[in-house]
């Protein structure tokens, strides 16, 4: 088998590379699985030539190496496949066979593995085993923060919107039926927390991705490594990449599981599980203009149908219902994929990082334009709040709470047969005089729970005495 | 091990009652299994006789005793719980006990195996392999059938309600954003046919049930039965069941896949996810009753809150869409046993049989509620509707049909700029006089293809003649 | 805003173009998609011409510019990402404006749409609501017919092996415990026929491609569409293609619901999983090579390990994997789309297109590697198969078979507690002399339904009798 | 519509509970949901008497009823079905009457709301949608509590059994390809990890139980309840059921969402599957006895085949994978039903609450079983395990770590074309001396990495100085 010139990966890589290119996207599309890789194969240099197991020279020379990849450019001669059977043992391979090339292109003038090779020298002590989990789970902290800093501009954002709909009285709505007053601004308050919430338990995920089993090698036992290797990998790596990175308490366990990646994929099902039900608020708020709830107005972004002028859609909104089901998918897969695993190691490292990434990947991506371009530019239709706040049966929990429920009941059954105002029924009824009515019945106040209790308390009081 | 009086089962059925409890739920809690079990061992004992292997005496007696279990109340002779290691191996056993108990009480007067043993005689030439299977398949047929009837009568309720809807005007709603007038009639033809289409698909499947693997033996090559056995078996079965019960193709395949019942699941989680989603039209549609869409009211069946008096909640919708949930799991339960199978046999018969019958028996019960007491008391707010069907900017459709896009752009644009309807919109730019105006902007006429376009068409030509 | 000269689209779709690229890939990544549409447009343009409502320059225009397109090399001018929120509205509205440009240009000499207008003309009559569903139910007919070329292919190669192992006696196993002997090609005929059965059920689904919804426009009721229209288009769309298209049933249910998709993602889903199945089963057999089942070896095809030498994964089945479990991922996700329709229309097609030809991409492209590189190449192990066959326990079924169970159960403990062969304790315990022994413990024999029940038939006989 | 004297419980709940038995499975057959409501509508009680809106007697009398209940014995009183539309509306409707006809026939001496009104009195202050919500949540406690005994269980028998194994050496396998050695006691501390791995995160998630939103009431305005109220509520609940109940941050939040259970189901999801993986070891380990791997023997709980004499199969580790599949699939029924909560509340608790508890119960059930019944019981078989150490190729990786990789591939490819064992190999090529091979070779040796790591050391000094 004959290689081109310009490539410098070897016959390992290349073998693959004609095997398999069932999806079209490489692994290094996500390039975080590789950087990681590179700094890895450093540390591993390092301490190879710190224990004395590794000619300086050549652990030099593989350093060298590993940071012309890390300067970046290097994308071609990464070419593998996202799919390939084997739990990456060829972008492992990959790796080596480029940054032997490199090293004895360094050393040598010309490629070839004279003096560097990929597997004695650049994986020396590793294994594919312990290598690419530790790589892929080192590669889950950048993603990791991309998305954070992307739900802290949404979370900023929806704050903004629920100080500026503080004073906008609407009606809330449970099971899609009319319910008692809100504030526009309180059902934001729910969207805002709820984003909020997911950044410590992103933060506590990433976290975790820093206990390693570097120095396991093939299966837990480290065959192949040399004494200290261990310890001054960790030692350099942390030196390097500047995260607290420590050795797997039990390396058989470390390499027996990938559930890691479950646990992750859940919260980032969830992250985008929640924003799709905001997002899915928003179309249900803004829906009409003219014959749906039209208490919210979406920025107008393009056309809404090729066939009826004006019409304007969503398409914020349901981007991020179209990313979420999709990484709900991804999630089934990457828990059939730790379900399956067996023996000493978990063999479906491609499936998680194809899904797991695609999904973090996605939600990265659609969350800065659905925060720009859609939450952002949010409208409230005030009128039609306040006139859905006027309008609700459920105004009778007043009654209700005060005088008792079969009142509240007696309320709200004639305003709905006489097709009035709960206001206009307790007066028709005697229950309230108008001032009270005006008073005790006004939406803004019912959104306000200190000042509602104590005028409702006030009024019972006033009744009671009576 | 001993075991009391009262019990026909025997020490395996005995030991693996101890062992296993977790699910609180026996198999036979859906007794199809069970029914179709014991059809099976009537039609092998009239197999083994029939071609000399087993005494005629014995026979009878085993046809006998599945006779008097078929005819019921012996539900606490099968106590194995839903799930146990093993592909049911253990309520074959129970089987196999259970008759051989009766058939010796039958010959002998007192039970036991003296005359009639479990293994030798009740599963001669069977095996827990080909019997389950095939009695799980053939369990699926009546389930179906359930199934179809409670689609049935939807479909008939939904094509009452088309009819009774059928000159309703109102808005159609794409991206819950105001479309083009249709008929609510119109809309609930659509959920008709939709249910209608789902019948022939199930009974498709049903045909697929009587494909069975007996004969197989353990593992496919019907090791210990005797020559003409197989052929026997199905010649009785047919005739017992009525049924056109035949031997698979391909016995190995046969026993290797359990296919058939991810297809099925497949089957009704599409039922169940499509009726859900026409529930969920029906909470939108009832949104309100002052807030919402608005558009049509539901039967109240209960109180819907226990605080605000008058609230009534779409409970029957909702049930549909929590099963639909549920189904949807099940779904990916059964899909992954499916994956899971291995080599001879798949062994994971408990996890297909409880998810799968429990999605039937949950969508099969819930769907008569749905219909008697959701969908048969349906009514149409026919003044809403029609506010609606007036008020949509989309009638500019009919306008840039005729004139051109940009056209039907500037009068969306001047009806919602103004705040006034399609129709002022068009008089008040000169667009068509009052007469045309009326008859081309009449919602109902916009719901009747052939009307319409002639309408369209005559008009057109009369602005292009002018 | 200002568009380059060498685009062909227009302002609409550059401004979705901008909106998202939250994927990175386009659409028309599968090209299927737009293939279809273009045809969409020129049938439509046709039917709107027939009826005389389109000017026969314009429409001839129209064609022209759509068969330039279909020649291939415009994917540049559809840009649009894979996800977009609405149902693929700019989809529409991107080929529109690059067939109104090309169709300007040819008649006017240059891009503008003075004389063919994206709206007005090439989607006259249309919608997205009806072109874009159509569109993507006709695209997935080839993507079938790919999937069944590689499926016919891998069964052609399953039966090969099926014949090459006819004579090669092994085990059987249920539950991973060794059961009754049979031979290694009525293991594989299993995985031929399960391949060969799918093909059948693909076809099935690939009939129901042609039902379409064109002449539906925005929500079924044909709005904007002139008389005579509809029939029209299918004559020249059934003319242009080959394909027996006709209009749905039911509009109304054609919009609402795209529940075909699911009903293919279920039996892709299948295929998958049931290949991965047979996948697994390889892994398994090919266990060891020393200290596992050993029964075959796989072609090898790239080193295993980068530490230890000699090592030989399975690469191709683990591919086939996979692959399976992102597809039964990608089913939650298009199941998920549809159970979130809604009224009029199903918004979700993004994730249901990219979900859907995902899947059928992957399993299309690595089918071909799995047939040729792993199936092909696989050689049994006879002697391994042979020891295993003698060796199991189970081969005291034929005791049981005539002799009774309890019988079985004594020969199959005496081998167990003595570690011998079934053959020895059978001798050992004198149930067999020698020549019954040799001949009815024959492995071979015990494969061979017919002569295996004749043989034990005759044996029973002899014993009976004596 | 009358009742029998005998029930408790009110029109209300008749009325919900002749609508729907679509489970056949009452909610309270899990019954924590409504312990922790009795305990909910006690605390409510002595919290609105405190601020003086109760009337104490009538408090008071709430106060016992709840006991009455929480003393056990009132299941019929509770009967209605595990679906319901509605988020359990009627299951606080339920819990309302059953305690005012309690507390109304201890102050009057006969049924009836004379005095004690279901929704005034024992509802006061409250809603459905703050009690069921904050009840489900402290009903998760107990479940994980459940769930973490017998995961320490579990963890112990397993460190147990490393111990017990920690001299045991055998071949480790990746791909199911023999890798290098390893003792079984290793393999088993990484089973042992995982389980332990797991308590933390439960116990973790438990911490989360105790955040309500008591104090909402319908929306989260708090509408209804009496100044002081809900301080007053957490102090007593705390006091009452020991735990640290406070007041979510946001009441908004805390009703649009319930991911608290898509986390929940998440981890408990992991677990199950991560057992699975275990169980699929055990499995794979025990396979033979002849025929398979045969490293380990389960012990023996019933006949695994009604036709095969003597088959044991592993039925206890296919319990906890089956158990496993059906947790999976409700994974994606509780997370469908996160993701479809709109606007002010998630009402499809019912789905949640099915499906959570039923794993819970499921998975809790099931680890005693396979503890005590399974783990206890492994026997190593260890010449097999032995056997297996001394043949794999893998030994190569031995002389690959010093000499070089392309020197261990030639002794690999030896030892594989010879037939014989590494050892062997690096005799017959002079590579080791037979001192150095024994102790070098050692499969024992090879699984102690400080051992090992110090051995290939020295003797690759003693190379590299020759």
């Amino acid at each position: 088998m004959e290689l081109p010139d310009s490539v410098y990966y070897g016959i390992q890589t290349e073998r693959v590379r004609q095997l398999s290119n069932v999806s079209g996207i490489p692994v290094i599309t996500y390039p975080q699985l590789h950087d990681r890789l590179a700094h890895i194969k450093k540390a591993a240099a390092k301490a190879n030539k710190a224990v004395g197991a590794l000619d300086g020279e050549v652990a030099d020379a593989i350093c060298v190496a590993a940071d012309k990849v890390l300067a970046g450019g290097w994308e071609d001669q990464f070419p593998l496949d996202m799919y390939q059977g084997g739990g990456y043992t060829c972008v492992n391979m990959n790796m080596n066979e480029v940054l032997a090339h490199i090293a004895n292109e360094n050393l040598t003038g010309h490629k070839g593995y004279d003096r560097v090779h990929p597997n004695t020298h650049v994986n020396m002590g590793q294994s594919t085993n312990d290598t690419i989990p530790s790589a892929m789970k080192l590669a889950v902290a950048p993603v990791i923060d991309a998305l954070v800093v992307e739900l802290e501009k949404l979370h900023r954002e929806l704050k903004k919107k629920q100080a500026e709909f503080a004073d906008v009285v609407k009606v809330g709505r449970t099971c899609l039926q009319d319910a008692v007053p809100m504030t526009l601004g309180q059902e934001f308050s729910g969207y805002a927390r709820f984003v909020e919430r997911q950044i410590p338990v992103l933060k506590g995920l990433r976290a975790g991705c820093f206990e390693l089993i570097i120095g396991a090698s093939a299966i837990g036992t480290g065959i192949g490594s040399f004494p200290g290797y261990a310890e001054a990998f960790y030692r350099y790596l942390a030196e390097d990449i500047g995260e607290p990175v420590r050795a797997d308490e039990n390396f058989f366990d470390g390499m027996q599981n990938d559930d890691f990646y479950v646990a992750v994929s859940a919260a980032v099902k969830l992250v985008a599980s929640g924003i799709s039900k905001i997002a899915k608020d928003f179309r249900l708020l803004s829906s009409g203009p003219r014959a749906g709830f039209g208490e919210i107005t979406l920025p107008s972004l393009s056309p809404g149908s090729s066939i009826m002028p004006g019409k304007i859609n969503p398409i914020m909104p349901e981007l991020m219902s179209q990313v979420a089901q999709q990484v709900c998918g991804n999630d089934v897969a990457i828990s059939m994929a730790f379900e399956q695993g067996e023996l000493e190691i978990n063999v479906w490292a491609p499936t998680v990082y194809k899904s797991l990434f695609e999904s973090f990947s996605l939600l990265t991506k659609a969350l800065p334009e659905f925060t720009t371009r859609c939450v952002a530019g949010i409208v409230a239709n005030r009128a039609a709040c306040d006139a859905h706040a006027r309008a609700t049966l459920a105004l009778s929990t007043v009654v209700s709470a005060v005088l008792g429920y079969e009142e509240g009941v007696r309320v709200s059954k004639y305003a709905h047969e006489h097709g009035v105002s709960v206001k206009d029924a307790v007066l028709r009824l005697g229950i309230m005089n108008e001032a009270d009515a005006v008073s005790l019945l006004d939406p803004l106040l019912l959104t306000d729970t200190a000042k509602m209790t104590r005028a409702l308390s006030d009024w019972r009081k006033k009744r009671v005495t009576k």
